[in-house]
């Protein structure tokens, strides 16, 4: 089973590496990363590189597509190699999938129209843009398509995908093998949970990232 | 702020990127990944390759120090160049962090004796033989030294610390720019959650990890 992580020039580290961390532990999977070209690719913060083992036309045709997000899709998002490579490995894909606004790049593609998805919650009206059907929900499978909200929820995701991949025990013994039992320190990650005010200040900064 | 995620060779990719994730969102935060040598460090599968920027000798003295886990470590257990620097690093930080296994190469330097700590579920007993105290904590602050749990453990552990580092605000809003309001598909991120059978056979196939 060939998994592509797809990632590009500032994308965000961890939509990539959640599904990898989950994904990788699947047995037989082979997870890639792959981007335009091989070599290091760099996080939106530059701080941080991850190497693109493949290139996108050395990859034509994973059994599955994980997209990630990251402010540098906006020079993407018209038509180009990343989106024409998207829709030729979903003709032949078992699952498409994203984390992030890496659903934004998907439905540029044209692969989300009329299917049900989720983004980033600053990215999610975005989502209309392209025929597609935003929903609040963390993750949203619609046929092969799964698309996971913000950043963090890839995790989420990928222990549901891999339990329909290979099974709730797989999934299970993953979970715990890397100890996903969150408590986080504060209740704020949801726009409907965080203090008003920074709910606000992050759409205030946000607009760069869609535009 | 200077912090320094420590990798090596066969490191858990989401030990690092968790903490990365989440402190390179901090204002006026530097983070650097750093390894015995600059350039691509593999994780444990091998699929995945991170740029380390710095060499440990280049960055001898990091605010914060966050130290990932993964198989590779047990090479790196007894004295050498990576305990070391661990120690001459932690002189003069104000944090010295781990995530996952991370904790037993802190303990291994001599940083946690007659310190409360934990580890990954499958490595906390080892603790004990460096004179640590472990519990069954998800995060632990003892004095300058935080460890947290398995893997994705990192995330929650980051975010309390970032609390720490620049108040409960940032932290805040750094978990709503993450989306971190984890709904896991399953219970099972904890040996005490988890079905007994898988807590079995993740016991069984782990012994190579911590001898």
């Amino acid at each position: 089973m060939q998994i592509a992580i797809v990632v590009f020039d500032r994308f965000t580290a961890l939509d990539a590496v959640g599904p990898y961390e989950i994904l990788s532990r699947a047995p037989g999977a082979q997870v890639v990363v792959v981007a335009h070209r091989r070599g290091p690719v760099r996080t939106e913060t530059g701080m941080l590189g991850l190497t693109a083992d493949k290139a996108l036309a050395e990859m034509p045709s994973p059994d599955v597509v994980v997209v990630a997000g990251g402010p540098g899709q906006s020079a993407l998002m018209t038509d180009g190699p990343l989106l024409d490579w998207l829709r030729a490995a979903d003709a032949t894909s078992t699952w498409t999938t994203s984390v992030c606004s890496g659903s934004l790049l998907l439905a540029a593609a044209g692969l989300l129209r009329g299917r049900r998805a989720t983004s980033h919650w600053l990215a999610l009206d975005g989502l209309t843009r392209y025929g597609a059907e935003p929903t609040g929900e963390r993750v949203v499978f619609d046929g092969k398509y799964v698309t996971a909200a913000g950043v963090s929820s890839g995790i989420d995701m990928s222990l549901a995908l891999l339990g329909r991949l290979a099974g709730d025990d797989v999934a299970q013994a993953v979970q715990l093998g890397v100890e996903y039992d969150p408590q986080p320190p504060y209740d704020a990650g949801a726009p409907d949970k965080a203090p008003a005010h920074l709910v606000d200040a992050l759409r205030a900064r946000s607009r760069f990232i869609l535009t």
